[in-house]
């Protein structure tokens, strides 16, 4: 029954259970986190064997007759370049391998246009104005990239397809000071949605005013899907910016932080051999190489793309019960009540749950107040400011099921007391 | 006998023999590198077993609780921290662990100055001006930094006991662009000269006219003996810029690239509080976590300093004999000839030789034409230019002992031929 049509005698009835209820879970001491995207221990078990893949005995010579212990290969050995070329469907040559955070890449990626341009424009230092697009909800910490080097954020609203391309048009074409824009494409962070083809063909057919406007694609979820045999797909960035005379206007960045280990993979981007050859030049002064001996590892664990698609579906197994624990819970609790909605996702690692207006705040407040931490309100808009404070960010992966179905229930009661006070309020 | 002191008819007889013998090398067709300081395969072999002290088994729970394969732990671990304290002498809460090169933390460093400035001074991307102080000859990849942030080098004569003092304190105190100086204090690159105590304390007793003025550090080579019974040692310049009141003034350098991997160690800067507040602060836009597994690789494969103390005694077994044959034939070929003169460190990675006036480019490319590569000349001093021509880096760590000797050959060769050109030029 949806909570508006309750009389308030009703509504007034329901919050007292509530509110005992809710008592009751802060007396537990509960101390759980719902807030970060990070893998779980059984998750990271999954990549143990990996530390052994390269052991003391190990040849240490690569196919170039480069020794992977020593200085050099500034851009990454041959066989990581192979693994990426294969995640992401384009050459070895236009890979660049990283360290061990694509967060690291795409902040260097912005440091290196801030500090000497790109390919020849003036340096972002130079500039009075650079701004973003930041399409909402997005992640934080692309935006705390951006408020670092004091980037002016514009929110682009999404809707299941993707950003609102009308508007990310007439921006990156009518504004030179608009330099770049966020995405994360596939199984987006938050709300798990992933862009259509029809968006990827308007990405790539940009015209934009700045010469240095770039897309910063961020596909950290590529091939992190939840199901077997429900998988969604993305059309290929890189091939439609080349079919469109556009091929210098992406960054595509990726990482194994979710398919080994989130502190201990490596990273890469995929861009055009203009690009890359930038890239690697201001490389050149900031390090002869990133851990090549990683790297190798990485390339040893997964042999064959098929090997690797396995071990995503081992990490699938373990993530599935998961989320499907927390959209149960969440169409058995709150569907019909017409006070929030939430998505669900077919990969990636995030639910994105939207209150009713004004809420998202005092129940994360609450939640706090119980032992239950949520990523923090706003978190997913650029400055922290959700202008509807309403979007949750639930991050069901690091908890055992146990404690997320725990976190899940104290979570619930929040959101019914939180939006009951909310209902009153108006009345 | 001193070359000037032979008649012109002597001296071209001289050149044809040795002519003679440089067509002779020259028909050999070598390929050998004498130009960078990696370490040689025996002495990364030396470091095989750290591959296999973290495997499938370890268990990967740190003593603050943290799982080292996730995200985490921004400024690294504790047992990292403490394997770093002890290597500098400081405390493990002024250190901070960064990724696989010193080099990337030193670049980093200077690009958070440039973006968001030191302690809340103004970023040296508002500035018209930054100078930093270089002294000569001294670390290419330092001034490959500052060319990169457009940060204009000011060259200071170094000697035996260090860097001109008189100039620095003079620059430092006189001019607020000032913002940095490069130091290799201990068996510096590439001279191999140390820092006496006294350069040391008048270092730390700076009176900088710029509050964002830093010493730039870089003890790479603080462990890097090369004999047990001749040591140098040097002042522990934190401490003494505690004392003198000037703890935020210095960043100290250093890493295990020359220790275990040269591309596969880990760094660590040391700092005040203050400063490594700051830098974790904003390390926090940037990254999560740098590897952690590797971070503990190391903790476990050096339990104790006396460990790391005889592990860099195997070092100094492998490098010894290639220093010491290569001086010794400096000596016999060319002592008292009064063209050249060369340095004997007791560590670190290079020999500085210093040719006549005018001279080192021309060897570098007889050289080259022989197949032998040197690194190239001009390259210790800031923008390429060395002024007098003379100076050039000897690396003999690379080579097997045999292909070492045989480029030593080549090379005196070359300064023979070089310098008699020189002398009869003048006559």
């Amino acid at each position: 029954m949806s909570y508006s049509e309750m009389t308030t005698g009703e509504l007034k009835a329901l919050r007292e259970q509530l509110l005992a209820a809710y008592e009751e879970k802060k007396g537990l001491g509960l101390d759980l986190s719902m807030a970060r995207g990070k893998p779980s221990k059984e998750q990271l078990d999954l990549s143990m064997p990996m530390f052994s893949i390269v052991n003391e005995n190990t040849p240490m010579v690569g196919e170039d007759g480069m020794d992977f212990r020593n200085y050099g290969v500034l851009s990454g050995i041959k066989e990581a370049k192979r693994l990426f070329a294969e995640i992401l469907e384009v050459e070895p040559e236009n890979i660049v391998i990283y360290g061990n955070a694509s967060l690291n890449l795409m902040y260097d990626t912005v440091a290196r246009a801030f500090i000497r341009g790109v390919l020849g424009s003036t340096p972002w230092s130079k500039l009075d104005k650079v701004k973003f697009l930041c399409p909402v909800p997005g992640y934080d910490r692309h935006f705390t990239i951006c408020e670092f080097f004091g980037i002016e954020m514009v929110n682009i609203p999404m809707d299941e397809n993707g950003p609102d391309m009308d508007m990310v048009e007439k921006l990156v074409s009518e504004d030179p000071s608009v330099k770049g824009i966020w995405c994360v494409p596939m199984y987006s962070n938050p709300t798990g949605i992933v862009y259509s083809d029809e968006v990827v063909r308007r990405f790539a057919n940009l015209r934009p005013a700045a010469e240095d406007f770039r897309i910063y694609w961020d596909n950290a979820y590529c091939i992190h899907h939840l199901y077997r045999d429900k998988q969604a797909s993305l059309l290929n960035i890189v091939d439609e910016c080349r079919k469109a005379g556009n091929e210098d206007m992406i960054y595509e960045f990726c990482s194994t932080s979710k398919v080994t280990f989130a502190g201990a993979g490596i990273s890469a981007l995929a861009a055009s051999e203009k690009n890359v050859k930038s890239i690697v030049g201001m490389m050149d002064a900031q390090i002869i190489s990133f851990d090549k001996t990683n790297q190798l590892r990485h390339a040893l664990f997964f042999p064959t793309m098929d090997a690797l698609k396995e071990h995503m579906m081992k990490h699938a197994d373990i993530m599935r019960p998961k989320f499907e624990g927390v959209i149960d819970m969440l169409d058995r609790e709150l569907g019909g009540a017409g006070i929030a909605s939430w998505t669900r996702p077919l990969g990636g690692y995030f639910i994105s749950f939207d209150a009713m207006d004004g809420c998202a705040k005092r129940i994360i407040s609450m939640c706090k107040d119980a032992g239950i931490v949520m990523t923090g309100a706003g978190a997913a808009y650029p400055y922290g400011k959700d202008p509807r404070d309403s979007n949750i960010r639930i991050a069901p992966s690091f908890p055992s099921k146990d404690e997320l179905m725990q976190a899940c229930e104290i979570f619930i009661i929040c959101v019914k007391l939180v939006s009951i006070e909310k209902i009153l309020e108006t009345r």
